[in-house]
């Protein structure tokens, strides 16, 4: 079993707001339009490989893609609340993504495959150090980074890991699991953060503290915390199958028959499946599905994401319709 | 749609009795080896196209093979209760089946494949002849044929009919139609008969009057109602498919799914699933599945028929892991 098996992303996000502006909640429109236009002027020439930045004015959206850049989890549902004015700076590979006038002036984030912390937060660090020279950032030299609320300030990093955790969950081990990581300062969440539901046994696991700790202590504390998690997960998982391989196999064959053969699919049913494949695979039960595939099933089957394809914000019914033709062309290739 | 996406099978049973015999209950086992021996003398040479007779003695059959006998509708449970000194005579295609001390001397029975009652009660007759000219029947000229129990006197004579009518079914429309149907003098149960369970959306639909009618009249009688069930159940399926395509798709590709994914299948499910292919094959939905598929399927998979195959008396988790097995396979060529 591999990293890859459990933890799907990692992400680092950094709040910072600058010295000559207030803070969002109290700049009018054309104040976030200004700085919207000065953050992009601050990056137009940065080299981040084949990683193009494109620069996105949130009000020239459409509802549906508003939700699919929540689904994709490049901008947070307080960001979309109300475009007016604001700006998203976006790489084409959805790596890096950079909102403008959140709750702060800035918020960097940075989304790599896998458990990739170190190197998320250097790509984060770099893009910080472009803004800090260009503009200037609100800096205390006792209390760290000024944010608007003051669960960020400090480092005003937040660093989290979308971990995959099936058996964990099946064996009803993550509530007493959670009550420990909280001790670590650490949190775990549904899917979507805070108060968020968990579709297809994913959690979002974080950091809590952001003052008083340096952020390499800070991601190396959730690191350690996460391989840990990813132990005791590979363990269940191994016990379970070698206690169960039928039902296993069952469970894994049956959602991969649901996907190959419905005609109407909820997101949740496919979340549910896609969990169960994910499962499979790691365990050597699928083996003509790649991790390539699920993937792209991932990606394209959110609520959101299909609208976008169809180009139009679509009912339900509609979307379970796609989502399941979706399910089965994808499958078939 | 065909009569053969709905009648699955027409059976005809005649109960007849010997003068020279006293009734099965009175017989001692050697009495009943013999008339077993008897009856089999019988038809010894008599022709019935390819369809070779076997003589087989009950009591050396192994519990399961009993149950398979059962499940396939040759024997009556009641038959197999004690087996000691009875006689079964079975054509190899399993179109005839004569129980000798069963209630009666002789329960002889034809079972054909869709909608053939002149046809089944045309080699029934042929097959009755024989034993009325080699060993002399029970009959009185008012009464006609004298049995053990007074509900089969007269004709002796049980045709029945087994329906697939997943959509009257689905409609909540067969208890309406039952009260109906008994008026008719015809009565509509479980796929076993009396007090049995309907598996699959499989219904019995039979005779119940023998007395002082036809056995042409009981047949046209049986015939004319089955007929109307089949317009309704059909024009039911058409209307259904035409309102709700998507939905009717969907629970036809899923069953689907699970009988070419599961890896545990109890009867129950499976049933349900062969219910929807029957069906999605009526609608033209599943080009793949031919009617052969469906009746190996069909033949196959019931618990016993996977002892049979097994060739021991297998829990039920070993019949389910193997059920499943065998739906993969044979969905598979």
């Amino acid at each position: 079993m591999t990293e890859q098996d459990m933890v799907l992303t990692t992400r680092i996000r950094l709040a910072r707001n600058f010295t000559s502006y207030p803070f969002p909640a109290k700049m009018s429109p054309d104040q976030k339009r200004a700085l919207g236009t000065a953050v992009a002027q601050a990056v137009e020439n940065a080299n981040f490989g084949a990683n193009r930045l494109k620069v996105i004015s949130l009000e020239s959206l459409k509802e549906w893609e508003l939700f699919a850049l929540i689904e994709k989890h490049l901008i947070s549902p307080e960001f979309a609340e109300h475009p007016v004015g604001k700006t998203l700076i976006c790489s084409e590979d959805h790596t890096i993504s950079i909102m403008v006038c959140e709750e702060d002036h800035l918020r960097i984030q940075i989304i790599l495959s896998g458990l990739q912390l170190q190197k998320a937060y250097e790509l984060a660090d770099k893009i910080d150090d472009l803004f800090e020279s260009a503009i200037g950032y609100a800096f205390d030299p006792e209390l760290g980074y000024l944010t608007a609320c003051p669960t960020n300030l400090g480092t005003g990093l937040r660093a989290s890991v979308m971990l995959h955790l099936p058996a964990l969950e099946g064996q009803g081990a993550l509530a007493g699991l959670s009550a420990t990581i909280s001790k670590l300062g650490l949190t775990i969440r549904g899917t979507y953060g805070e108060g968020s539901e968990v579709t297809g046994s994913v959690y979002q696991l974080s950091n809590q503290i952001t003052l008083g700790i340096s952020e390499q202590h800070a991601i190396q504390n959730l690191e350690g915390v996460v391989r840990q998690l990813m132990r005791q997960e590979e363990d269940m998982r191994k016990m379970l199958y070698s206690d169960h391989p039928q039902q296993i196999e069952d469970r894994v064959w049956r959602s991969y028959g649901v996907l190959q053969n419905a005609r109407i699919l909820s997101g949740k049913e496919c979340d549910r499946c896609l969990s169960d494949l994910r499962l499979g695979l790691s365990l050597g039960i699928l083996p003509t599905v790649t991790p390539d595939t699920l993937r792209t099933l991932a990606d394209q089957t959110g609520a959101a994401s299909i609208c976008v394809a169809a180009g139009s914000l679509l009912q339900p019914e509609e979307r379970d319709n796609r989502r399941a033709a979706l399910c089965r062309e994808i499958l078939s290739k």
